[in-house]
C-alpha cells in the first residue's frame, strides 16, 4: 500500500457494513414516515455564526471550520463550518422558512462532524437520526416522540428496552426542596450518575462537593417519595404524556417514570426521556425531550419544540454484537457464470432475466475456469449460481445450483427465475 | 426573520423536495443493487494530499479546505478537505483495502462539495451518483455500466433517451489521421461542440485556431467514413461492448455509436459514453467511460476501471419540469382529527391502527376546531381524514372522509384501515 490514509477519526463504510446500515436506516426511516415525520436535509456547511455559542465552550472547540473559497480575494476567510448537530440547523430552517405550517414534524438522518478525540467506535463523522415536533405545546407531541422511538426499536428487532421518563421542572423543584436552588446543575450532574454509581457513590460525591449530610438524606427521601412540592404541574404533564403514549401503542411495560433521569442540562425545559436496553450493558440508545427555548433563537419568536434522537451508531454496534443483523454480506442473490465465449449469450440472457424479475444478479466479469467463478460467487456470499454450458444451452435450460446444499437443478430459465423469486 | 442565512451556494432540502429525492434515489439505488453494484460510503473529509493535483489547476481551486482541530496546538493547520468527487476516494479505498476482491462493483450516492460560482440550479453541495467496476478489462464491465444507466433511466420513467458511445483511441487515431497528433486535445475540444455548433461553427473555430482547410475537410470525411486507420482495435472493442450491452437488455434503438463524442479529456482511456434525452433540450444526464490509469494511482498497481455517473440533480429538475414526479407533497396518507378531549382515546386508537397497518398517519397535535384541523390536513395534501366524534364513538365507528371527492363513510375502524390499505 502506498502512503495513503484517512484524516484522524474518519472511516470508510465498505459494502458489508453499508448493506446493514442501509437496511437499518431504511427501517427507521419507514417508521418515521409512518408516524408522519417528514424528511429534511440541511447542507453540510453552515455560517460559522450560526453554530458558535450554541454548544458551550467545549462544543465550540469541536466545530470543524471551513476556509471560504471564491472570487475577490476572499479566499482564506473562515466563515463557514461543518454541521455539528441537527437541532441548530432545524432552528435556522424554521427561521428562514416562515411559510412552513406549524406544528412541523420533521425527521432528519444525516452525518455530523465533531473534532472529538477519536476512540474505539467513536468517529469524527457520524450519523444522527432525529425527529422533532416544532410548534406544538407539551402533550401529544411529546407522546409522539416517545411512540416513534418505541416503534422504531421494535421494527429493528429490539424488545428488551425501557423508556425512562422525567421532567426538568421536577429536577428544579428537587433542587429547591433540598435547599440547593442555586446549585441545580451540580445536583443534576450528580443524580445523573445514580444509574452507574448508586446512592453510595453519588452521596459521597455530593458530600465531597460540600452538600450537607442532611441535604443528601432529604434527596433520597424525595426521590423515593410520592410527590414533591412545586412539582405538581410537572407531574400532571408527565401523567398526560404517559397516558397519551400508551394510547399511541407504547407498551406500559416499556415506559417507566424515573426521577433520577437528568438527560443533559442546557436546553431541556419539560419532559425528558431516554431509552436503555434492559440488560443495562450500555448507555442509552435514544434520548430527547422538550426544549421550548431553543428553536426560536433565530426567529425571535417563542416556539415550543420537542424531539428525540436515535443513537444509530450505537444501535448498529449492538445489533452486530447480538447477531441481529442478517448474516448475508451481499444483496446479490444470483451469480451467473460464463462457461465460454460460445455460451456467453445464454449467460447474458440469464442475468438479464433475473434482474428484470427484480432479483439482484451478477455475471462473472473476468474470464476464467468455472471453478474459479464458483469460488468468487461463494466468497461473495451469494446463494444461487447459474451455469449455462453447452449441454444446458442445447437443451434450452440452465443449471441452478443452491450453494447452501450444493444441489443442482436443470430447468428452463423462466423456471429458474420463478424458483429464486419464490425463495427456493 | 432574524439575520440568518446560509453560506453561498448552500441550500436546504425541505420535505416537499426530499420526498421526491428519496423516491428517485431509492429507485436508482434499487437498480444499482439489482445489477450487483454494492454500496460504498466514504467520509466527507479526505487528507488534502489525497485530493490536490487530481482535478487540474482549476479543480484544485474549488476544493474546500478544512481547518484541523485537536490537541497539541495543531489547530489551524489545513490538512484536510471536503470530498470533491467520488472517483478519487474510490481509488484511495482500493489502495487501503487490498482484501477487497476484484473485480469490485461499487455504487456510491453521496454529496460532494465544489466552490464553484453559484448559479441558478447549481449549488456548492450536490449529490453524485456513481457506479464503477474496478479490476475488469474492457468488455462486459463496460457493457454493465451502459446497461445499469439504461435500466435506471427506465425505472425513473424516461424512455426518450440515447446512449452515445465512442472510444478515446478512435479520437486519438482521428487526430493522427488529420495530421494533428500533437493537437489532439484542441481537436477533441472542438469536436465535442459539434452537437451544439454544427460543422460550420466547429470548422470556423478550427480554422481560427490555425488548422488548415484541408485538415478540416479530412476531418469531416473521416467522421463520415466507415473505418479509420489505427482505430481497428477501438472499433473491435466498441463492437464487442455494444453487442454485450444489447445482450444485457439495452434497447438497440437507445444505443448509438457517435464518433464526435469526446466526453472529457483527462483520464478516459477506452470506451466513453454519455446519455442525452432525445428532445435534445439539455446536456447529458449521465456520462462515463473506461479510465485504466486512475484507480491505481495510490496503489502503485495498474488497475483497469470503468464507471458511469448519473446526473441526479439534473434528472430531478427534468422530472419536475416534465411532471414525472408524483403530485403528492407528503408521504402521509391519513390525518386523524381530535374531536374533543373526551374523544381523544378514539383518535389515538385510530392513528395507531393505521400506523400498525403500515399506513403513514398523522394526528392533529394542536387543539382547535374541526374545520381548522381539516384545513391543515388539506393543506398538507393528505387524501384521507378520520373523524371520531361522539356519534361515531358511540356507534363503535369512525368517519372516513376522502378529501378528493369529500365523500364520507361511517364504518368500523378496522374496515377504514382495510379500505385505505386497498387504496380506496
Amino acid at each position: 500500500m502506498a502512503n495513503v490514509f484517512l484524516p484522524k477519526g474518519m472511516r470508510d463504510l465498505l459494502p458489508q457494513q453499508m448493506i446493514h446500515r442501509q437496511r437499518v436506516i431504511g427501517a427507521i426511516q419507514q417508521v418515521f414516515t409512518r408516524h408522519g415525520f417528514e424528511p429534511l436535509e440541511t447542507p453540510a456547511m453552515e455560517r460559522i455564526e450560526t453554530l458558535t455559542g450554541k454548544y458551550g465552550d467545549e462544543g465550540d472547540k469541536l466545530i470543524f471550520k471551513v476556509l471560504s473559497r471564491g472570487e475577490g480575494g476572499k479566499e482564506g476567510l473562515v466563515d463557514q463550518a461543518l454541521r455539528y448537530d441537527l437541532t441548530v440547523p432545524l432552528a435556522r430552517v424554521i427561521a428562514m422558512n416562515p411559510q412552513l405550517s406549524l406544528p412541523f414534524k420533521r425527521s432528519q438522518i444525516q452525518p455530523v462532524w465533531r473534532a472529538d478525540r477519536p476512540q474505539k467506535g467513536r468517529f469524527r463523522e457520524f450519523y444522527q437520526c432525529d425527529v422533532d415536533v416544532v410548534g406544538a405545546p407539551c402533550g401529544l407531541a411529546d407522546a409522539e416522540c416517545i411512540a416513534v422511538v418505541h416503534d422504531a426499536l421494535l421494527a429493528l428487532g429490539f424488545t428488551d428496552f425501557t423508556i425512562r421518563l422525567n421532567h426538568r421542572a421536577w429536577l428544579r423543584a428537587l433542587a429547591v426542596a433540598v435547599g440547593a436552588a442555586d446549585r441545580e446543575v451540580e445536583l443534576i450532574v450528580a443524580i445523573d450518575k445514580l444509574d452507574k454509581a448508586g446512592r453510595e457513590g453519588v452521596g459521597r460525591d455530593l458530600l465531597a462537593r460540600g452538600f450537607l449530610p442532611d441535604q443528601v438524606q432529604r434527596l433520597w427521601a424525595l426521590l423515593d417519595g410520592a410527590s414533591l412540592p412545586g412539582a405538581e404541574q410537572a407531574d400532571a404533564e408527565l401523567d398526560r404524556v404517559e397516558a397519551l403514549a400508551l394510547g399511541l401503542g407504547v407498551s406500559p411495560a416499556r415506559l417507566r417514570r424515573d426521577r433520577s433521569l437528568a438527560r443533559g442540562l442546557d436546553y431541556y425545559t419539560g419532559p425528558v426521556f431516554e431509552t436503555v436496553l434492559t440488560d443495562g450493558a450500555v448507555g442509552s440508545v435514544s434520548g430527547g425531550g422538550r426544549y421550548d427555548g431553543l428553536i426560536g433563537m433565530f426567529s425571535g419568536r417563542d416556539i415550543p419544540a420537542v424531539g428525540v434522537s436515535l443513537g444509530l451508531e450505537r444501535l448498529l454496534v449492538l445489533m452486530e454484537e447480538r447477531g441481529m443483523l442478517a448474516a448475508s454480506t451481499t444483496s446479490t442473490q444470483v451469480w451467473v457464470t460464463v462457461f465460454d465465449e460460445a455460451c456467453e449469450p445464454a449467460a447474458l440472457q440469464a442475468v438479464t432475466a433475473f434482474r428484470q424479475a427484480g432479483v439482484p444478479a451478477e455475471i462473472s466479469l473476468t474470464e476464467g475456469k468455472l471453478g474459479k467463478q464458483l469460488k468468487a460467487a461463494d466468497k461473495r456470499g451469494v446463494r444461487w449460481v447459474v451455469i449455462a454450458g453447452p449441454d444446458e444451452v442445447a437443451a434450452g435450460q440452465v443449471k441452478l445450483r443452491d450453494l447452501r446444499d450444493g444441489q443442482d437443478l436443470a430447468l428452463p430459465l423462466a423456471d429458474a427465475v420463478a424458483r429464486v423469486v419464490a425463495g427456493g
